[in-house]
């Protein structure tokens, strides 16, 4: 049996530093094209320009005649009938007309719609109730997108508007910063997985849920790897083999001081550990490290620290890899609406739930802290920052609250207020 | 060819009234179980309690040395080393103590945890450098939580910190509303395909597209059927195939009074149809039947109807499916930066951009409202609802704007106030 090391080589950096040096070896991944149908979310990395006018042609926007106006209400011979998808060879002459439908290219010699209400028709004539308008009813060439007009600026996030603005162009694979994949490997010799018995002095793997869930929150790709031995050996294989299926490689467990510890040691072997502890709480262990050009977040293993290191660091980092503009959560000041203990030696991020009472925003937080406690995060709609520097907090100060969950309609009023 | 029937048969109905009836043929889906990857986003349909206590030894939140505190400062005998995940048979004497790490059971006969960093060891020796409390860095039983505890109640929406305590709790398959799975039929003779040529006359199928992405946007599964002929066969065969596989079926065009509009004559011949027209703009066609008892609805073709429909009537259907307690989208008060033109006789859905202006939110539209002009949903934030029964209105008069984006932290301070 190894003997402790009793002092960590890492020294303590603040959060501010340690996100520093996250982004020096993290940035935009490199764009390639993505069908369609998997492009919700990313963003665009070139322009997008329409090449001809759309619609290409003039169309009927109405069913109807298509008509010309000139010709007034006089009874108008029909001539053919023009549904959308082809071209009629048909022209129209003074006193005549052709049925069409909404979205058919209006024949040669018309010039507008009359709508099928204001008709009648019999016996191949038809009888407008009224005259009509030149252009009225028609969609012309070049309405809805001039020719070579830009559609979508690069670094436009892709809904499902934009979406379809590419679908119509034909722009099946658009060039896009790729969704981030991350591989997922939960360590620790204590973790079982689910539906198998668990023996005395073992819990069951939670962490690699939460991440994958997470991951998958925010449009990226988590892949959960199987569970391994804690040994270095199975560590470093199984850190060598994500690398080429991975944009970000997440651990978590094994960050510690105790001599299972492995991850640091097997990163400091494979490639540079940039930093191995954080002055923040939970999840002062946190390390960073790059491999292979590829970053790799070692995070603790209790799941609160997992989570709000998923929130604090790897949701920043995968909005970066991802060139979406909004890297950060909304924030909000806030008062406590009760005392807070707090280690003045990190910066600690308290889960709380905010209320709005008496014209305020109040932070009330949701029970005991303990870093392994799940339930702390369930009903939270914010982190809260207590800042390095001070001690305890009493009831009603100021301190910044990061929102961590989408507003809903009924429930969430002001919330998002500036 | 057929003569067009030049007044449709349905009754044009309020907005409100078409609501009515959606709801009175749309609920939540019959829960089932679902594997905890599938199950982000999804509303339990039971309780879930924790059946043991959690955790369910008591652990050591430290990698240190498990002791008597009692002992106080004198040299302990280190006896052993205990790891997470599993239980060594030895229990501590008075004078001795043994190593353990951070998620381990702490041996019998221990009371608390000194951390490493407090220690020095030497020839199986442990020195500490002061004594400890009795509990300290130990994790008691039931810590997280009691046994027989509610969890999560029924209707929770699972989110990542829920997902880590169903795992934690080893519910492997909670029982859930399940996602809703959408059938999308795009129908148009004149609509082709990503990949192949535009003959005239002819668009890109982008609608199919738009509502994928829309569904997928929701946390819904999107199945896209192939383009079929404007035949009344091939759209009956289509329905059919797809009610065994969709909780609902979105069909877009083929809603209008053409001759080749055959939505509404093959929905009223494989089931009932519940209304066919709709006191809105964009969207007047809108058609809604229900066949074997799945609900189907038949959205105009045009871009714009289509998304503002999914926007007004798919999405909260899909909401309600998957019995979100938040149907809809948060809305506010907002007052018109530009005079708007608007046809009494319809409830108008203008899309705008939000912007906050001399401590009030103005609406600016996006441009042309034509139906086929998708570019007036890019960039836009906000659906202007313009009632029906008031005509145009001038600059600066108060609207109901629901707001269709999630807020992005920098960009739109405010925007979900209140």
């Amino acid at each position: 049996m190894n003997e402790f090391a009793t002092q960590s080589p890492y020294p303590m950096i603040p959060f501010e530093q340690a996100m520093a040096i996250v982004w020096q070896h993290v940035g935009p991944l490199a764009p390639r094209r993505v069908p369609l149908d998997d492009a919700l979310g990313l963003v665009l990395a070139q322009e997008v320009c329409a090449e001809g006018p759309h619609p290409p042609f003039a169309a009927s926007t109405m069913d109807g005649y298509a008509v010309r106006a000139a010709d007034g209400v006089a009874p108008r011979r029909v001539l053919a009938e023009q549904e959308a998808g082809r071209v009629l060879a048909v022209a129209l002459e003074p006193g005549t007309c052709v049925r069409i439908m909404t979205g058919a290219p209006l024949p040669a010699g018309a010039d507008a719609v009359i709508p099928v209400e204001l008709t009648q028709e019999s016996e191949g004539w038809m009888q407008a109730q009224a005259s009509i308008e030149p252009v009225r009813n028609v969609r012309p060439i070049g309405a809805d997108l001039a020719a070579g007009q830009r559609v979508l600026p690069a670094d436009t996030t892709l809904g499902p508007a934009e979406i379809g603005l590419l679908a119509s162009l034909g722009v099946a694979e658009p060039l896009v910063y790729p969704r981030p994949r991350v591989a997922i490997l939960a360590t620790g010799d204590e973790l079982v997985g689910q539906g198998q018995p668990l023996a005395p002095g073992q819990i069951r793997d939670s962490n690699s849920y939460v991440l994958a869930a997470a991951i998958r929150g925010i449009g990226c790709q988590p892949l959960r790897l199987p569970r391994i031995a804690d040994t270095r050996d199975a560590l470093r294989q199984a850190i060598l083999a994500a690398l080429p299926e991975a944009d970000l490689v997440l651990t978590t467990g094994g960050v510690s001081m105790g001599t299972r510890d492995l991850v640091k040691p097997v990163l400091e072997e494979l490639g540079t550990v940039h930093f191995g502890r954080v002055a923040i709480q939970p999840g002062k262990p946190l390390t960073f490290a790059t491999v292979q050009g590829t970053p790799v977040l070692g995070l603790p293993g209790n799941p609160v620290s997992t989570l709000v290191g998923f929130e604090m660091v790897v949701r920043p980092m995968l909005r970066e890899m991802a060139n979406v503009r909004a890297r950060h959560r909304p924030e909000r000041e806030v008062r406590l609406r009760q005392p807070v203990r707090h280690d003045p030696e990190r910066l600690e991020f308290q889960r709380a739930r905010l209320q709005y009472q008496e014209g305020e925003w109040w932070a009330v937080t949701t029970g005991s802290q303990l870093s392994s406690r799940l339930m702390s995060l369930v009903g939270a709609n914010a982190l809260l920052c207590i800042p390095q520097g001070v001690g305890n907090l009493p009831e009603g100060v100021q301190v910044r609250a990061i929102l961590i969950h989408e507003p809903e309609s009924e429930e969430m009023p002001g919330l998002y207020d500036g």
